[in-house]
Formats: C-alpha cells, sequence, structure tokens
C-alpha cells in the first residue's frame, strides 16, 4: 500500500500537467496508454470502448471531502476488446500503477456497435441504416450481427428514406458476411415517387428559401457569467462536474449549490443512461426495431461535432470527447459538449395592486448540451441549470423518421402512416431512462411517491363540509421492489428524493429535491414480449435501487443481441438484492424512465421538426426561502418610493439593447 | 336593412380614420359613445364592463371571406352596469347605428369584481386583498359582496403577507360597509417573526445583490420579421388578429397560415377563458377561497402595463388596452400586450453518417403576452407561435402565496405549508379553461379522443408474435355529452381537432391539429362541493360544444356569487343542447382545463419564481410535409458537396455574434 501510494506521488509529480480530476473522462494519453498496457499482454484485439473506469464512490466521497489529506482515486480504464474469433473481454487498467487489474472473457454477451462497425456494413451494402439486430431467435447471441435496413438513393443527394426496399440482410460483423436476407412474404417494389429531400440544393429548385427573417443577435459584451476550470463549472451558486463517456454521453457529477455559503450537495451524478426506441409494427422482422440507441451505439460515439452559431448561438464554452477507436488509437471528437447561457424570461414579478409597488427580475440559464446521431434520428440533450435550484433535462427529438415501404394502395392497419407516397413510418415510442445519484445534502436519502389526493369525509361532513379537502399523499419506498412504480397521471404524481434526517426548519418537512415528469407513457410492448424482456428498466417509470459502484447501465453493460432471458440490468440487480434490501434513508439510485409515443405524420417528413420535452427536478423544503430574492432586479420601486414620486430611483430598467419596434 | 346599410356606410365616410377591424377590441371613443348613449337613456350608473360585443360568427365569417361585398358587422358594445340600490343591466349598444339595441335588468346576479371595487374596500380596512367573497350560504347571491383577507405591514416597505390576520371581514360594495366578521374559533394573534421581504432595500440590508451575472444582449440590428398593420400580425405564414378583452385578456382571431401560397384557416377564436383556484384547506371560511381570477376580477382588467427590457427582451411592439371605468370614462392600460421574437433553438438538424452530409437549422418563435395580478399573484400568459405550424400557450406562475396565520407549533394538519414561522401557505390549484373555437380547413370540425394503446393478440399470437404492437386509438365524439372526457396519462391522451372532410393526400387521414397537454390534474374538490358545482368547466379536462354566439364563458357570464345550483356556463349549455345535439362535422368549440396542484414550500416565499406549464396545438396530418423546409439553414452540406471536399459551401454557417468563449 505504502509502495502504491509512493508511485502514485512519483507519477502525479513526473507528469508536466496537474492530475486530473478523479471524475474526468480519460485523455487521449490515457486511453494510448491502456490500449498499449493491453496490447502488451494480450496482443491484437479490436477495441470497443476504453473509458473512464468511474473511481469507486465510498473512496471518491471521502476525497470529495477532504481533497488534501483522503487518498486521490486512481486513474483506471474499464476497457471493452474484441478478440479474433469474436471473444469478448472486459477489463480494467490501473493507469497509475500502470497494470491491468481485470482482464476476463465475457462469454454469450455482445458490445455495443459502434460507428466503425456500422460503417463496414455500410461499405458492403450501399445505402442502408445497420442497426444492431436487437435479438433475433434464429441467430442467438454467439455471433456477432447486425441488421442492414436498406435504401436506395437514386442520386447521390437525395434522401434514401423515401426509397426503402423491402428486404433485411443480417451481417456477420465478425467474418464480414451476409448470413442471411429476410424477405417478406408480400414484396413491395421500389417507391416510384419523385424524391423528397430537404438539402438546400433541392429547396432551391422547389422556390428557394424564405428571405424574411431577420437576425437575432445574442451577445454577452462583458463575457459569460460562468467560470469553468478544467472540467469544473461555477455558475450562480452551482458547481458541476462536467464528464463524458462512450454511452451516456454527458455525466454531471458532484453538483452543490452555494446556499449562503454553505456549499450544499445535492446530486452525486445525473446522467441519461439508457434509452429503448420500440417500434409497434407486429410484422416479422419489425420487431426486432427496438434500438437501445445508448447501450447499443453509444450516446457518446455518436455525438456531434457542433458549430458555432448553428448549434448554439451567444457566448459558448466547447469541450471535447476523447475515445479510442477499434484499432486501438486514441480519437477526439472536436466541440462535442456546448456550455453556454441563456436569458430564461421572468424569474419572479409581483406589482401591489394597493401602492403600485413592484419589482420584476429576470433569469438566466446555463446549458450543457450534447448532440447525437442515431441512424436516422438525432437527439438534443440539455441539462438546464437554473438560478433557482431546479434542473431540467430537455430533449428535442429531430433528424429523420425510419421508414419501410409501403405499396400502392396497401393498407397501413393502423402500425404506420404514409408520410408520403410509398413511404410508411411506423409507430414507435421514444422511452428514455434517467439516473439519478441523489446526494440531497449527504448520500442517505429516501424516495417518497407523492400524489396530489382529495381529502377525507364526505361534502357535508364536519371534517370536510365544503368538500374542498386535499393534500399531498406521500408514500415511502422501502425497498426496490416497492419502489417499481409507475406514473399517475390523475394524482399528478410527482417522486420527492428526501435526506429525512434534515427537517426544514419551517416546514418540518425533509429537505428534498422533487422529480416533476409529465412525459411518461408506459412501455407499450407487452408483459412477456421481447422488447418488455430486454428493456427491463422500461416497465416501470420509478425504480430506486441501493447504491452500487458497478450499477450504471440500467439494461446491462452489454445489451447487443441479449435475450432478455434473463432480464439485465434493474430488474437483475432488484432480484439480487431481495425483498430484505433497504431504501430507506440510505444511499440510493433513482432511476426514471419517461418519453413519448409517436405516431407519425406527413409534416414529420422529410425531416422531422425539433419535437421537445422536458422535466424537471425541484428543489422543495431544500431552502428556506427563495434563493433568488438577491439577483438584481430589472425594474422595482417599494411602496414608499412610490409615495415619495420616486418611480424609477435604484432601478436598473432596460439594459439598453432591448427597443420598441 | 337598406337605410342601415346607408348609415353603416356613411358613418364610415364619416369617419377620419378608417374603421377598427371587426374583431378590434372597442377603443378609447366607441367605450365613451357607448357610455355616452346609455347614460342619455339611464342616467347614473357605476360602469362595471363596456367591452366589444363580439360579431356574430356567421356574419363575421361571410364578411372574412369577401370583405369587399359582405356586409361589415357592426360595431357594437357589450355593457354591465349596475344601477343604484345595486340592480345590474346588461345591455348592447349598436355602435355604428348609435342606439342601444338591448337593455335588460338582470336579477340574482353579481358582475365581477374591478380593480376599483377592490380599491374601496382597501381604502376602509387598511392592508386587506378583497376578494370576492366566492359563495356564502350565508349572505346568498343579492347583496354584492367581497371578502376582506386581511394582512398587517409593521413598515409601509415590509410584505403584509408574513403578517396574516386570522379574522375575516365581509364588505358590502353597495352600501360600502362591513355586514359580517368571520373569526375563527381558534385565534391565531400576531405574528411575530421578522419580516420576510423581497424588495431591494431589504436585500441590500442583507448582503445585497449578486454582481457575477455579466449582461447578455438580444438585438435585431435589422428589425423585426413580423408587420403589425392595426391589430393584425402577419409572420412565418401566420396571420393573427390580436384581440384584449377585460376577462379573458388577449384573444386571438382569424388565426390562418399562408402553406405555400395557400392561406388555411386553422383557429377562428383562441382564449384563456376562465380560470379557478380551489383551496384545499377545509375550515372555514377557507372554502370561499376559490378564486375565478378571470370571470370574478378579469384577467384583462389586472393586466400590467410593461416595461421595456423587463418583462420582454429584444424589439418589442406593445398593443395598448381600452376599459371602463366605474364612472364611464375610458380609460387605458398602455403597454398591455408585448408582441416579440425570440429565437427558439435547433428547428431540424440531421446528419448522414455514411457521408457527414448535414444540415442544422434554427427556429424562431413569436410570442403574444400579457401579465395579469390577481391580489397577490401574478400570472404570465404567452401566446407562442412557431414557424412549424405549432400554437404553444405558456403560463407562468410568479408573485406572492396566499397565507393565513399558524399559531406556534399548531399543526397545518397537511392542509398548508409552513413556509415561514407562522405563516401557513394553503395547498391550492390552479385550473385554466383554454377555449378553442377550431377553424381547421373550414368551421365543420370533429374531436377524437387519441389513446396510445396496445394492439390485440396475445404474445406469441399469429397476430402480435413479439408483443409489440401498438397503434393509435380513435374515439370520435358525437355529442356533448360524449365529450365530457378526462385526462389519461396511462394512454398519453391527447385530442384531435379534425375535418373529416378533408384527408390529407399522403396518410389519407383526416387534417387535424391535435392538443398535446400534459399537466391535466383533476378538480380536487369533490363532487358537489361547492368548487365542483361552482366550476362546472373544470369537471372534465374536455368538454365540446356545437358553436353558439353567446357562449364565450364557461362559468357563465356572471360568476361572482354564483351557488352553483344551478351550475352556470358549460353545464347549462350542454344540458341545454341535449342528447340528440351533434357535434359530429359541425362548427365546434372545444373547452380544455388544465393547470397544476401547488403544494407550496418555503422556496416560494416571500415571493415565488417564476413556475412554468405549457401546452402545445400541433399540426398532425394538416400539411403534406415538413411546413419550414424553406427556413434557411445556418449551416448545410450534401453529400457531393462533402465529396467535392467543399465542407463550407453555400452555408450560413455563424451569423457573427456567437463567440467562443
Amino acid at each position: 500500500m505504502v509502495l502504491d501510494r509512493l508511485q502514485q506521488l512519483a507519477h502525479h509529480v513526473n507528469a508536466t500537467t496537474p492530475p486530473p480530476h478523479p471524475f474526468d473522462p480519460l485523455s487521449t494519453s490515457e486511453i494510448d496508454a491502456a490500449v498499449a498496457l493491453i496490447r502488451k499482454e494480450h496482443g491484437s484485439l479490436n477495441f470497443n470502448a476504453v473509458t473512464l473506469y468511474e473511481p469507486r464512490k465510498a473512496q471518491m466521497m471521502a476525497w470529495l471531502k477532504d481533497p488534501e489529506n483522503a487518498p486521490r482515486p486512481a486513474r483506471a480504464a474499464d476497457v471493452v476488446a474484441i478478440a479474433p474469433g469474436g471473444k469478448i473481454y472486459d477489463g480494467v487498467v490501473d493507469l497509475d500503477q500502470r497494470k491491468i487489474v481485470e482482464w476476463k472473457h465475457t462469454p454469450n454477451v455482445q458490445p455495443l456497435i459502434t460507428m466503425e462497425d456500422l460503417q463496414e456494413v455500410e461499405h458492403i451494402a450501399l445505402y442502408c441504416d445497420p442497426w444492431t439486430i436487437g435479438y433475433d431467435e434464429r441467430f442467438g447471441t454467439g455471433v456477432r450481427l447486425q441488421q442492414a435496413l436498406m435504401y436506395y438513393r437514386p442520386h447521390v443527394d437525395d434522401s434514401q428514406y423515401t426509397y426503402p426496399l423491402d428486404f433485411c440482410p443480417i451481417y456477420n460483423a465478425e467474418t464480414k458476411q451476409i448470413i442471411h436476407i429476410d424477405v417478406p412474404s408480400v414484396r413491395r417494389p421500389l417507391n416510384k415517387a419523385p424524391p423528397n429531400n430537404y438539402l438546400p440544393a433541392s429547396i432551391e429548385k422547389e422556390g428557394g428559401f424564405r428571405t424574411d427573417i431577420k437576425p437575432i443577435h445574442i451577445t454577452q459584451p462583458e463575457g459569460v457569467s460562468f467560470q469553468v476550470k478544467d472540467r469544473i463549472i461555477d455558475w450562480q451558486n452551482w458547481n458541476i462536474h462536467v464528464g463524458f463517456n462512450y454511452r451516456e454521453g454527458i455525466v454531471l457529477n458532484n453538483i452543490t449549490f452555494n446556499d449562503k455559503g454553505n456549499v450544499r450537495p445535492i446530486f452525486y451524478r445525473l446522467s441519461l443512461a439508457e434509452m429503448v426506441v420500440p417500434y409497434g409494427n407486429p410484422e416479422h422482422p419489425h420487431q426486432r426495431k427496438h434500438a437501445f440507441d445508448l447501450g447499443e451505439y453509444g450516446g457518446g460515439y455518436m455525438t456531434n461535432s457542433l458549430s458555432l452559431g448553428c448549434d448554439c448561438k451567444g457566448a459558448i464554452h466547447y469541450m471535447d470527447a476523447a475515445f479510442v477507436n477499434g484499432a486501438g488509437a486514441s480519437t477526439i471528437i472536436k466541440n462535442a459538449i456546448c456550455i453556454h447561457e441563456e436569458d430564461a424570461g421572468i424569474l419572479f414579478k409581483h406589482t401591489d395592486f394597493r401602492d403600485e409597488s413592484m419589482v420584476v427580475t429576470r433569469g438566466r440559464k446555463l446549458i450543457i448540451s450534447h448532440i447525437f446521431t442515431a441512424a436516422n434520428y438525432e437527439y438534443c440533450v440539455y441539462w438546464i441549470f437554473h438560478q433557482d435550484g431546479t434542473v431540467q433535462l430537455e430533449i428535442k427529438l429531430t433528424g429523420i423518421l425510419n421508414t419501410y415501404s409501403l405499396n400502392p394502395g396497401e393498407d397501413t392497419k393502423g402500425w404506420g402512416t404514409e408520410v408520403y407516397p410509398g413511404v410508411n413510418a411506423h409507430n414507435h415510442q421514444h422511452l428514455f431512462c434517467l439516473r439519478v445519484d441523489p446526494n440531497i445534502d449527504g448520500p442517505d436519502n429516501t424516495v417518497f411517491q407523492v400524489d396530489a389526493v382529495r381529502g377525507p369525509g364526505e361534502v357535508g361532513s364536519a371534517e370536510n363540509q365544503y368538500g374542498n379537502a386535499f393534500y399531498a399523499k406521500k408514500t415511502k419506498y422501502t425497498t426496490p421492489v416497492e419502489s417499481m412504480s409507475d406514473y399517475d397521471g390523475f394524482t399528478t404524481r410527482t417522486w420527492d428524493m428526501a435526506n429525512t434526517n434534515k427537517l426544514n426548519p419551517y416546514s418540518k418537512k425533509p429537505v428534498s429535491y422533487k422529480l416533476v415528469s409529465r412525459d411518461v407513457p408506459p412501455l407499450l410492448p407487452k408483459e412477456n414480449s421481447l422488447v418488455w424482456k430486454r428493456a427491463g428498466f422500461a416497465r416501470h417509470a420509478i425504480h430506486v435501487t441501493k447504491y452500487s459502484d458497478d450499477e450504471i447501465h440500467p439494461a446491462g453493460r452489454h445489451v447487443p443481441q441479449t435475450s432478455g432471458e434473463p432480464s439485465h440490468g434493474l430488474p437483475a440487480w432488484i432480484e439480487a438484492a431481495g425483498s430484505n434490501c433497504s431504501i430507506d434513508n440510505t444511499d440510493v439510485v433513482l432511476w426514471h424512465t419517461f418519453g413519448l409515443t409517436h405516431f407519425p405524420a406527413p409534416e414529420d417528413y422529410p425531416i422531422m421538426p425539433a419535437e421537445p420535452m422536458t422535466l424537471l427536478l425541484r428543489p422543495r423544503n431544500f431552502f428556506t426561502r427563495n434563493p433568488v430574492l438577491d439577483v438584481p432586479p430589472s425594474f422595482s420601486r417599494s411602496p414608499s418610493q412610490v409615495a415619495a414620486g420616486a418611480n424609477n430611483c435604484a432601478c436598473k430598467k432596460n439594459d439598453g439593447s432591448s427597443v420598441l419596434v
């Protein structure tokens, strides 16, 4: 141990740059170092992932509390590699000690399909969207497969989604061969409709672009209001470490709020941990279309390099993302993460009608975002921090519908919509899994279900004479099994993550953060269906588990080609934890599945106007008072100022940039 | 008739300004003219409202279709006045013919309480929030009453809401006398806690304002992208008449969308027609706290005069609002309506992974807003138009919680929260009623309930082998009674307003607009409770009625002091229409009740950070294609451009205002 520590210190002393923060993603040199160590010992491999092996929480919490004296968590790499012949290896490399600490063959799994894997298929079968096969019982898990959703392009600049082909080759990624082609019993010849394109050359031909949009300039002449030190952002009392990995994309760690000098922990870790997009057409082989875009492809791997003034406007801070490629070299996506501020409209306002005293204060928000392209589709992920302590997750869905061929006059049978002649866009859901590791004034937290319900007593009774009684019914989840629960629109159900050891001094209620989420459809594939078995996390809107360092991926570590028998991830963990596992006043993780059901329409085609959805994490009984009272008002006047006739005194009205039309 | 027409024409010829648009609110001169005509005939009155008597729809539709030849609807005033002795009169004045066409005494009603009425009480009992009495069975409807929620201010600049008093005087507006004082059995002496203030002088004393927010400037150096002609706005294919009245505030009429040269009607009229705020504390006399802020006070009357750069940023177009005062003089609220544009982030984006062709286009929105102060509370109402045909209604709730006194150590019994020592903020709901008069490619429309449901066939069956089938189940509402329906979170229920006479040429589905609303709690006061009886519109999320010119106010024309026996407004109209009334393929109105349930917390005090809620009206199967493809992209490159190595050709990247940090 002493030797370890010395070695570690020596490493730090020798380094020309300060050591990375333990939450930082691996740098390119760390990726290269990990690959070199593995190659030396295990020879030629195809690298599927080399990512931060996140510090164990117990050690990390100790270090966060006392970075000067507590041992600094080691830097380590979490590695997935495929050996010739298709054997899958999972490993951990200690980068401080420069040694492989774990290396094991994992049978009967398939790690995610990388962009390079997808490109391989593309080279063999022109114009296809290679998808993971999902699961096909004819081929099982042993062979690494992709299904190729086929399209045709009349011209290189035409959108191929107007020309879906009716057959579906199955591709073996190991042998690089087509091993099977699914051909439907009803054949659908190539669509004869003219192209339906969205790129500028086509728009120009159809009459050109509109010319009546005047520019809006958003500028911050004095700079931004946030500070970034390495990967830690400091903004309006918030402090956030911004991580990133190949699967989840943005990971936010150690989120705290400076409450009048008292730095209070709120979340240890926030991420979008998984998602599934089941399609609703029961005809074979469309059941295979239920992409786990994070677990099967990687939201990080598919992340866009962003462009200034296009994806985000204003004063932008970018962060890059580093990955490994199949050959083991480190690669960089430039501008993977966008960090910027936006005006947030009115933060609060009140006018006292009796004396015309008033205050109006404008808000500001900080947005940490990335965008990833999953084959045909785009997900724009915005983590939004508000000054009042609210964290908002907004996701905008855009890109192109997955399409399939339809014969002239053919009935979609309600499973899809003909969005253009010959183009059938199938019904689908986008179900996301938000992983919240709460740290509400400390790690020992409890989750309550909160339902708005009517009070007891019938109309006319002594206790409820006028029938107007209602209250917030709180139900504590004491075990993971108990916590498996659904949304209830009738009670406008919310969930409180509370620290029951600390009561708000005024309300005497536990300090808490409330999850307010309203786009919460159930998983529509039926119980015991293929998707239900594979996407266990999506069976309920809420699961709560006791914290475990290794439970990050709610559909399992390796998602492609899992049969769902048994179900990986959340259902397995909850079963293993057993009915005696307590989640009352301990370190817990809340998993929330939300999203939307999409019945396509022609206005979604040939490219879909962004459809937004959102959820909030709101402080409730956390502060003793509105925490934004000290945000300078845009305009204010007190009763005595009004009485003195000094209407505009002490008021910073317009900042000068707004004008009358 | 010929004489009428001549008279009308003469009036128009004589006028120095062109005649107002028939949808325009009454001008000050029209208000003055109406009052003069009434005074001449009926002597001294207290004027409660003089507002536009809206043109009858049949006549208006004919005129809109052919303004050159169809008779122009007459300008008329809708008048409510109170005669000495408290007799209520409803009248209509034809302003073109300069005569009173209707004047009738309306017994057993009370018109809304105006700001002047409220000020009257304030002068008598210092520091109170005068509310309508709601309904109190001890006093009934005959006498015009207010309840005075009492507060104390230690100092003129202190917020009185920290010092609620426990008694409640009842005020007779006619005699200007206190006729009764409700005193609770449990007395609660004046709060001894120090003030909890939000105005700058207090914040300065507590340490001052934060200094780390750098300005964000939003400028439109080339001007705005909309044109305003009188009260008609033209923007990004939208055309909208912006009206305003004393009750609903903003009224949007004759909303059309120019679909490639074809001007298509979408909505004849949109407004927030009513609201109710029931409080959940069953103890007497808190059951009386269930304000109908629109029907009992008037969202227009309570509208704020807005300040440039405070309430809205950027290039702003304001509209004023004209009303009558009690004495019969016309008055103006300057800058009552704010009209401005905002950047709307990414409108659509797609990258083709195989060739790196891409497009990213930013969106724009147009916002028509007003803010009104209802005693302690503020409602910020934003009608947002998107380029893609979506209309969004966003409401931000801010202002100050209604508070009541609490003894030290007293239990709130779950009916409220102690947000500050001695300050009990009661549970409440904000339930709004959106009135939609659809005109989806014409007035004959049909409303469908749309539920996302699982397909038939068990897992393993031939029709649903993998169990993944799901579809949009559509249920037509054929009668108003059938249409009385609730939100279903499990099916993520939406509602389509469709024109079944016109099918989308591609999808073969009727052209429609979909209501997507997710904040839809039920009315929590019980069936047959006082609030349930009075706020009939809030019993269901949806009611659909056959259009009638006189059905505008879903809780009735005169709301104060209605007992709910019988219920006015929606329930009465639906009962009167009978079970044979067809709403299938005819001129219909959709009424949607939505909102939220608020369990207060200390962070809402002493002034509440704005809490937003939103709903969408989205075109579905209305267009044949994404209608925003011709919005100029921020960045694009086609496959052939990428192949030619010309990455940035034909692309307007950054507009120059965005910068790297």
